[in-house]
């Protein structure tokens, strides 16, 4: 919805800066009696962490969370009380380094300069509230979604990094959990460790594209106009750091299609309506069609890297900037996980929404 | 934000199905004391009404807006009084067509289905409030948005129709004005009326791509995190009828783009600072950076075809359908209006926003 | 919620001066499939429409409304189809008085001084958007709102004129229909019709409390903390114009009682638990309990009277003024049916949240 | 606005329950480069903490409160960014209390019945997240919107305990903070020192009446039709544990009074208009007059009382309760602080909302 607020009934405000004591976020409207333990929420959050492989940044944080409110034990273990649930992770590695040369000076590609420019200050410790890192607090929020949705099966997966797309015949959901780059295609994940290590290397970067698969999804979610699941899902994925496009189904592809090949025909099957393609990415005018709900989303690539980049400073100075430290060579990899995180949460509010409007 | 609204304090809520009495909306949060009249609203709607040329639907709709509220006269002619302004566009032509063939079937492509699925009925005379005739209101909506930031200059084009992308090097922004495609190469707008005229006398469709512009917006509008500027913009642009993606700057084009590239550099200019390039679209960390905000849209091809396609009907069983009557071969044309539209009220919104919380 | 929009789930937005082409609402969010005629509306506005005693303005607007979008024929007659519902109300009465008197005099008592210092300008005409008349399309939304709560029965009463309060133990719901005052108590009725015949011929005019009760109200609906469900009828009540006070049941009279006589005792009942008395007007922690929700409001007289009263000018010049032409001796009687309406839309909301959250 | 967060630019969510980890709140929208400090907040936290006299519950809290982001030291002192700002308090005195006698029985006047109606559980600990602990959340909140309103000074006071009211002739502010009960009359304060001892010792408990003025507040906040700021005071104050009643200025007395009597009269003053007297609490047509904002608001007895009640448990039995331990034996006193907070936080709410439309 508005600045750190997101969701309409499964609402989600997240808080908290890169370095300060803590970040976190407060989940409200969650159904009551859902079980949840503080281990779901961790082993997302653990998918997330950095510091896992050499292809994501050494930043060594624990991201241990703590529920802070909203649950209580029963007979049936912990569940959900219908209150707010509020989560904190403590930053741990808050290493007192020299932020000399970020403190006055505007890193190209990053929001420095614009949050200067709003706010007249920033907080450059790490990025502040622009960084990264605070997309821990919207796994853990995801994490709470799924509870909701369990019969909903959320994925996500690289798909492109550079200008390297999967062999999408070659897509093998087994695989994304087996390398270090969520990738479902054997091979292509053989290709990335050799591409992004040279990458990394020469301290550059690259982007990425990620899709994210919602299967499960009953027909009927999504609230035309303003409200359609698409729209929501353009704006949970596009507020994403270092997003800069969101598709649907064909997506961009749509474009080049003619009517007869981009509409999903139909058939009846045994258990309902059979679409005989899924162009629409499971959404047509704004509303679930019962399909898997496909979307993919390209991250930008880091703007943090070794080679000297041409800048001005607060007062207005030229000057170059290198960013020296630890940062991810392609931060899409860690975006796997939060787009999966919004789109359930995306589904998890519109399922509640539809639920009160239609009953 | 939810359902038929959307902006947080330049808000816009539309109402009306194709075949009703009539469609609107209501702008509500709009400054006071603006110069306004029906005649500038009217500008607007006229560019996307249909039946200008061959090459949008013939259904001959007047769209004639009344403004019913929010309005009055002062010596300095008519003027916004701060109160909701309620626009009105009676429908008129509403032909007593047989709507027997998709009364019970499914269009493959359209929200029938969806419709159908979430509300358990829809209102099926000229696609009711699925119908593209809905974003008139929003193109209403768009004209008074422009009045309140008067300093910022949106324009969209048609860039690609089919697999075919304008020359950008051709771009000139006359030209847009001055074919029926909107689109500013003219070699390419010549291109296309025989390219457009092919697919429509085949009774086919075909997908494009719209790009709008906006120039002139200040530094510092968009509310991070989940107002970002880029966020809503998704939003705004993905609720319009047929659009299955959008990107901001490079978009797509920044998964393939090394950080030394993708990094825009900047440099103190005479009048403040000047960025080198513009691979972020006008936006970093979800907050406009002075440059040109630029977007781009995917939308698809109407699935109003002539060929026949497969579908069911409500009662489960087979059947196929071919949708005749008026339609655009290429709705993408008439989207270029209702982008600019959708700009306009988000960057108007994020002004108000802004100016709200930092003064 | 903000602006000119109340409600969450079941969406309010109304628009209209008093003497511009129309007034109207946007109703967003109705669940499809209810039956729902312009007659049925129109039975709740003739209650409200003055000029049908000497005791209110005679003022003679026909508001007839009409029904723009939202509903659709079907076999089981018309129906809502979950879209948005616009109404309509055209102004007819708008006789071109002589507004000299006005227009630069801010009339005590009145938003003449408040609207100019917000918005720097007024439409003084008939108190623009600060007329009563804006009620209308409050009741016209409360009757979509009734369609929707069918089991839950809203009526409303004027329980004190002045100083006088009506004998509770004379309360007759049948009598509230047989006097011109909404008065419950037909011995006060009577009184009452002397009391303000009085204060009408001297052109005074007189405040009311208005009590309203909603019965068969399920448990349960009410969102904690800041969606209580009594907290919403306060903003709701509030909102009505010259309602100066709102109170849930034993109100303000709750002060003076001890912890022993406030506590509603309970008891286990043929149907389920049973309150021995109410003095929490059916509500306990912001939720409702399943008893007769019920709220009061205190109306404050009007000010537009003929004894003239000390005031300035525009240029800030002293001088008085005296308010003539067709006004309400005792405006609380006509709030009757616009409590009644706001008491139903803000249940109908609840009862979807509660639906979405809870299911 | 909804569930767990008011406020619509300045935005307070706030989380947790009596005896779980943690509650607190994140205030989102708050302006940069505001000087804050954890000490103002406290400070506020102090006079809201129980345990400072026998008449508040002995419960023991330190109520410490910790700013978990949002803000930044700079040459200034610490200030706050713009962004989120997390507030967090730790619950220490969770001692492990007996609740065997309230697991399962439903207390009268308590949320007990209600909310296990609506979620189907409860956290019956202390009350869970209906004990009026909450209420430090809001503190904290209204802590930094006072220093965001700088210029307006908002204090309140009890002015009435039982059937007993002060002396309005003997008004004194420097009296609130020397004694017990934030009473403005000092005479009427040694009274109600007996008054309440009588009834804390007989297990008893007693309503008030607390009052809160806001001077200083410009004229032209307030966002008509539903955004008036005395339709949000009413929902903000009503939202306060045992709340039962607000009114603005004259409020339930305005319906004993006629119009001459209660419209304000006007005259020019040497520093803009006067207004000869305040029925109308500062606020006309729902927005302000540029007077002192008055709000009063009537809080019930507790129903934790030693007196054996009525009542029923879980099961369906018929059953007595009797609530043992510390308690509130004037639940009003506490809210003053409470009252007072709600006030700064709508009254900062409407300044952004309002700088953001009008500018």
């Amino acid at each position: 919805m508005s600045f750190n607020t997101f969701g309409h009934l499964f609402r989600v405000t997240t808080f908290g800066e890169s370095h300060g004591p803590a970040l976190g976020c407060v989940v409200d409207g969650c159904p009551p009696k859902i079980p949840l333990t503080v281990e779901e929420i961790q082993r997302d959050l653990d998918r997330r962490r950095p510091g896992q492989s050499r292809f994501t940044t050494q930043r060594q944080e624990a991201d241990q969370v703590k529920i802070l409110s909203g649950v209580m034990d029963t007979d049936r273990g912990q569940v959900t009380t219908g209150t707010p649930i509020a989560l904190m992770i403590e930053n741990t590695d808050q290493r007192s380094k020299d932020y000399s040369e970020i403190k006055d000076k505007f890193r190209p590609g990053h929001a420095d300069f614009t949050y200067e420019a709003k706010y007249g200050l920033r907080d450059y410790r790490g990025g502040g509230r622009s960084s990264a890192r605070e997309t821990a607090a919207r796994v853990a929020a995801g994490a709470i979604a799924r509870k909701i949705i369990p019969d909903v099966r959320v994925r996500g997966a690289l798909v492109q990094m550079g200008p390297h797309k999967i062999d999408r015949a070659m897509w093998d959901w087994n695989e994304v959990g087996h390398n270090p780059f969520f990738c479902p295609d054997k091979a292509k994940a053989a290709f990335f460790e050799e591409y992004l290590d040279d990458i990394r290397k020469k301290g550059s970067s690259i982007g990425a594209v990620i899709e994210v698969v919602a299967e499960g999804v009953p027909a009927g979610l999504g609230a035309p106009i303003y409200g359609k699941l698409d729209s929501d899902l353009a704006s949970a994925l596009m507020s994403i750091n270092a997003v800069k496009g969101v598709e649907i189904g064909a997506g961009f592809g749509a474009a080049e299609l003619h009517g007869e090949d981009n509409a999903d025909e139909m058939r009846m099957g045994n258990n309902g309506p059979v679409f005989l393609s899924n162009h629409a990415g499971g959404i047509l005018g704004g509303i679930s069609t019962g399909q898997a709900v496909v979307a993919r989303f390209a991250v930008k690539p880091t703007s943090s890297i070794l080679t000297p980049r041409r800048t001005i400073d607060k007062s207005g100075t030229d000057t170059d900037i290198m960013t020296k430290g630890r940062h991810d060579p392609c931060v899409g990899i860690r975006a796997v996980p939060v787009g999966e995180a919004m789109m359930a949460c995306v589904i998890a509010d519109h399922l509640l929404r539809h639920r009160g409007q239609v009953g």
